[in-house]
């Protein structure tokens, strides 16, 4: 060390630093290296561009292609005679600069080392190594060649140390020079044990932490253990994942009080006389609900059918019919429409690769791929285009759930594992543009991505596994990165887990499992009102209150689930579906769980009756509703015409019209006897709600003629 | 029988008769045996009248002295010469005649014998002459001698048989006769065995049957064994009682269409100049609830008090306080009084003896004995007075029970036992005056009787028997009867066997046991006006009625019994009473159950407050009402002064004002959020009966000075 001070002295210029890296592809992690280096002012010399790779696949063995192409370029260097030459050398694919290049050399000073090789807790590739090394139990303890920094004249020693193939592993060759003892002393070489400037982070997930929440500008990275702030982070091995949920965050990708940087980085203007070609591809795999407003979300797409290939594939005999109409009423819009059927026994895997591939082989320019359950704005198209990113998708939700069309992170199997800020992203309390590893359902994809030979082997295809994640895991294989974005609402999933179609109407069924869509469908617009205004309260008899529930369409629905069943009950006081057997007051009914409806009706009970019930009846909260009898009464001259004065067992009775006075029969309604009111001028899908008990004795009016059909709960017996 | 249809052509004429009995007392026995013959204008020698009886006691062996009796007179008759001469004789006191004379000879003259003794099933008094009867297995094979009918040679034959003391039994005499084969043949004496003519009572209950619902105009007796209608009815033995049973309908003492015909036969119109003097007999033997009542109802006797020797003997501690402070004010309004204390360690039955013993042995001419739970209306001494009979108690009941102050029969060991028209007196379904074999508690005796020497054991007074039994069986031993009189309401029994003395205000607590008195006094005077004029509903706020419940004294008397108690709750969520330990709305109260009220508040809820439920809430039924929660609240400005919003558990609520506002307190009041109306104006024992859920959200208004009470109920939760 004395020596190295003397020295030090010689020279009062700055040290010259020239920054080197190999990659002979142009990448999104070389893109991502270099975007880096320009945040940071980083001058980075890129080795091998434009040559042919032959260190072999990165992720095993190999690699030392890159020790003679820097050899190469070192023997080439001129040594400057007034300082001294201190190179940097790092991998490009999986390595950010997360600081300039003024700390990392300083810190290099401080260390008083000539060649400081950075550090990991794995002795790879050979681990029968480790005994060589002089302390083996401490942090890190072994070397890691995925980035150096040294002065020229050790380094050329340490290159010139023995020869190397292309295809022998660089981390075996400068692993061996380190542990020759005179190599390594007489040289001065050191590893970055404490992560001081380079952070490797296979192994070390645990050591590191993102910090986004402090008063600092830019999330930085820390080594918990070492106290650290490393200054190059290296996503090595299988870290190539945390690797890119970090670039998120790190290299001022994030600012703290601007959000997504990267965001802007890319953002296209969309020339309207140019708009490219779209392949749109759609994918019925599953029995999917609510698919006539999917079919509805595809013809509202805000973009020139004239620039879209349509391609649809339909697994789903159940939805053959619908697709036909489509296809039949609109395909002729479009540029080109090809159209793949149940009945042809094409897989989904063969299916998606039959859009990819005739999206590559034609004029099309992107490859938008839409599932039966992804549901989306006309404007996603647009906006996906806009952004510039090559694989996107917009962040697409199950209403009510955290399940979406992305994964944040992934097992050690490959399968969905939840990021830290998964929740967050679904949620939108952060928003931005996210490199994740996996994404579905509805994407963008620029094609020509495709077209490139390090794409060769991106599929949907591959023996027992899902196509979804096998063409994500292809993807991530040919170093192509997936994103997600959440900038704004794009639309959402529907969920298709309980849609049985061997029921009669099944989206009605619903409810529970895709409020979203069935709100749209089966509520009533006018359902919201009420709470906006109190004044809009109708109450048509005393404390009997009457709101717009359900729509139309409901209740034509309703009926048809009921008269499909057909089982109406005979009208007498033995009725076996009731515990006690016995009802004094019987209706002409059909309950709600001899049709599968119960758990679903329960359900519109707490989420749609009950705030109307809060918001009349002051006071009273019983939430969830508790009802047992939910049935639908049919009332008819010559079957049951009406229903004697009686009291229901209930806090409040709902009654809720389900088909029209005057239109579908004549008489019928409700009358409140003590109060000598009768509500007669029902509107289907409007609700009379009123106590129970007590107060409301009540009777049903005789149905002259028709059939009149009510759906009734005792709601809290 | 050929031999007799000659003699029988002797004579042109009819036979003369002669009906002969033997009575050496006049009592209510031949008063009655009389009164028959009268009725079918029988004509009837009494011999013996005004001597001195020999015979012995009627209920053994004895009667010797009436043979003899009879032998001197049939000896001493002329015979006839165109005619014959034909004797009827029966006992008296025992019998009575149910038919005419003509109907008997005609019946005798039919049977073809010369003597005809009457027949029973036991052979009596010697069982060991049963195997000498020529047939002992037939229905009632042997000779009763209570009636007898023949011609007279024969009967002058049969008298001379043998010598008779006075003291042996005349049965056994007849019978000796009869056994005699001789004598049977010669003199052709045969035995009534199928009651055409005679009914002996005794072991014969089940054969006979009083019919008093035939199309006939008079109650008859039939004999359903042999279908005989018997035309004299001999109560020999134990079955004296069901003879006297008997007679409150046969001989014309009941018309089916007129009713009680015995009633007016010895009616009395009192000479206001010269009313009796009365000996008024007040007993107070045990802790009696309304004793107040009891007092009034002393005072308000119709009768000069002038008139009247008060007596009033309490043996109640718990009582001498009131009784102190009436004799106190009243005594002197009386022509004498006597007084015995619960301390002057008297017996009960003593003290009665006593009471008669002050009225026979002074110029009392009545004895009216009145205890403590007997409750009279004004005229009922008159009216006693007026009926002419010596022993009668005017018919009370216990309200709401079959419990009476007299027995319909008596079973073997002289206890109560219900008489076939026990109930039809009780409900007075049929009115009269009833021959009965017990009375208590009220009753009018004429002390002349018990001058008489005949009634010198009549007493109290009998080891180890009631004072009350103990003095009926006196009576019925002396031949004195007993009636009751139902032909008018003359009050009622109070029942005392639940008055618990250790009580607060005991009498509160007596709405079920004494439900008519405490009627009187706690339910507010204009309780039944709602029923009666629907127009009078309040409505103070919507579906929030108000109805006059309890009377003043009720809301005063209701809380001195809690703040008795005064362990009211300490206003917290916590409230060890409940079955969940939580109250999430609290009062400061204290629950019925802790001061022993709660069946009685569920009994008022059920009586009083129950039909006002029905008469607004129309078409609610719930009987009994259920209620768990039924308390006292207390609200004061530095203790708990409001009741924060909230609704009951109950389908609905009542809310029984206690107090007076202004007067014991300022603010308070119920408001009911959700109309935004209030009552304030409570008054007390008006009740606020209201829906307890969902539209009756309320709270109790803030008390800023006093104390107020209010008693609530969830009713039917
Ligand atoms: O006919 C109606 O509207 C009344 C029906 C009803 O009260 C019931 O089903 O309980
Ligand atoms: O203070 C009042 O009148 C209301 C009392 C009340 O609502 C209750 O005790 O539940
Ligand atoms: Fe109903
Ligand atoms: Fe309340
Ligand atoms: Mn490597
Ligand atoms: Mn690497
Ligand atoms: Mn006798
Ligand atoms: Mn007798």
């Amino acid at each position: 060390s004395n020596r190295y001070c003397v020295e030090r002295n010689v020279f009062d210029e700055e040290p010259d630093v020239k920054v080197l890296t190999v990659a002979t592809e142009k990448n999104h992690g070389l893109e991502r290296f270099l975007r880096s280096a320009r945040v940071y002012n980083i001058n980075v010399e890129v080795l091998g561009e434009g040559k042919k790779w032959e260190g072999g696949d990165m992720k095993h063995e190999g690699g030392g292609h890159k020790v003679n192409l820097l050899k190469e370029k070192l023997t080439s260097m001129k040594i400057p005679e007034d300082r001294d030459q201190i190179i940097l050398f790092t991998d490009s694919y999986d390595v950010m600069f997360l600081g300039s290049l003024d700390e990392i050399v300083k810190k290099f000073l401080e260390m008083s080392v000539r060649v400081l090789f950075s550090a990991e807790p794995f002795c790879w590739p050979d681990s029968s190594l480790a005994s060589q090394y002089p302390d083996s139990q401490q942090l890190n303890p072994f070397l890691n060649s995925g980035g150096f920094i040294g002065y020229l004249p050790e380094l050329l020693k340490i290159l010139n140390f023995d020869i190397v193939g292309n295809k022998d592993d660089d981390q075996l060759f400068y692993t061996r020079v380190y542990l020759d003892e005179d190599y390594r002393e007489s040289l001065r070489i050191s590893l970055d044990h404490k992560s001081v400037i380079f952070q490797n982070l296979h192994g070390a997930l645990s050591d590191v932490q993102l910090v986004a929440n402090s008063t600092e500008e830019w999330p930085y990275l820390v080594n918990v253990v070492t106290k650290q702030r490393p200054l190059i982070v290296h996503g090595n091995g299988p870290a190539k994942l945390t690797l890119n949920n970090l670039s998120n965050y790190l290299a001022k990708s994030w600012s703290v009080s601007d959000g997504c940087v990267l965001c802007d980085e890319k953002r296209i203007v969309l020339d309207e006389d140019k708009l490219p070609k779209v392949m749109l591809s759609v994918f019925i795999e599953v029995a999917t609900p609510f698919m006539e407003e999917f079919f509805q979300s595809i013809l509202a797409i805000d973009y020139p059918k004239q620039k879209i290939h349509l391609f649809i594939r339909n697994g789903v005999e159940y939805h053959e019919t619908e697709v036909e109409n489509f296809y039949n009423a609109h395909s002729s819009e479009y540029f080109t429409a090809k159209r793949i059927k149940s009945t042809d026994l094409v897989g989904e895997a063969e299916a998606r690769n039959i859009a990819k591939d005739r999206c590559i082989g034609s004029d099309c320019e992107y490859l938008f791929c839409l599932d039966s359950h992804a549901r989306v704005e006309p404007d996603t198209l647009r906006y996906l285009l806009s952004t510039g990113y090559d694989v996107i998708a917009p962040l697409l939700v199950r209403s009510g759930q955290a399940w979406s069309n992305f994964w944040g992170a992934i097992n050690s199997v490959g399968f969905y594992s939840r990021s830290a800020d998964y929740m967050d992203i679904v949620n939108r309390s952060i928003e931005g543009i996210w490199n994740v590893p996996f994404i579905n359902n509805c994407y963008l994809m620029n094609i020509a991505l495709f077209r490139k030979p390090s794409a060769k082997h991106v599929s949907y295809l591959k023996e027992d596994t899902d196509p979804d994640m096998a063409f994500c895991a292809s993807l991530r294989s040919a170093g192509i990165m997936m994103y997600v974005s959440n900038e704004k609402e794009f639309g959402h999933l529907v969920n298709s887990e309980t849609f049985d179609v061997s029921r009669t109407n099944p989206d009605i069924y619903q409810v529970i499992d895709n409020k979203l869509d069935w709100e749209q469908r089966y509520l009533h617009p006018k359902y919201y009102e009420v709470f906006d205004n109190k004044e809009k309260q109708l109450m048509p008899c005393p404390d009997v209150y009457w709101f717009p529930l359900m729509s139309m369409r409901f209740c034509k629905e309703w009926i048809e689930v009921m008269e499909a069943f057909g089982q109406w009950s005979d009208g007498s006081n033995n009725d076996k579906r009731l515990e006690s057997g016995y009802e004094a007051v019987p209706t002409r009914d059909i309950h709600m769980n001899q049709v599968g409806l119960d758990i679903q009706w329960l359900r519109i009970l707490k989420d749609y009756v009950r705030p109307l019930q809060e918001l009349v009846f002051t006071g009273y909260y019983h939430n969830p509703p508790v009802s047992v009898m939910n049935f639908v009464v049919r009332y008819r001259p010559d079957e049951q015409p009406s229903l004697r004065p009686h009291h229901d067992s209930s806090t409040y009775t709902i009654n809720l019209a389900l088909n029209t006075p005057h239109l579908d029969y004549e008489g019928g309604g409700c009358r409140f006897i003590r109060y000598n009111c009768s509500v007669k001028d029902t509107k289907p899908g409007w609700l009379l709600m009123h106590p129970g008990r007590l107060t409301h004795f009540h009777e049903g009016l005789l149905v002259t003629k028709g059939t009149r059909y009510i759906m009734i709960s005792f709601v809290d017996p």
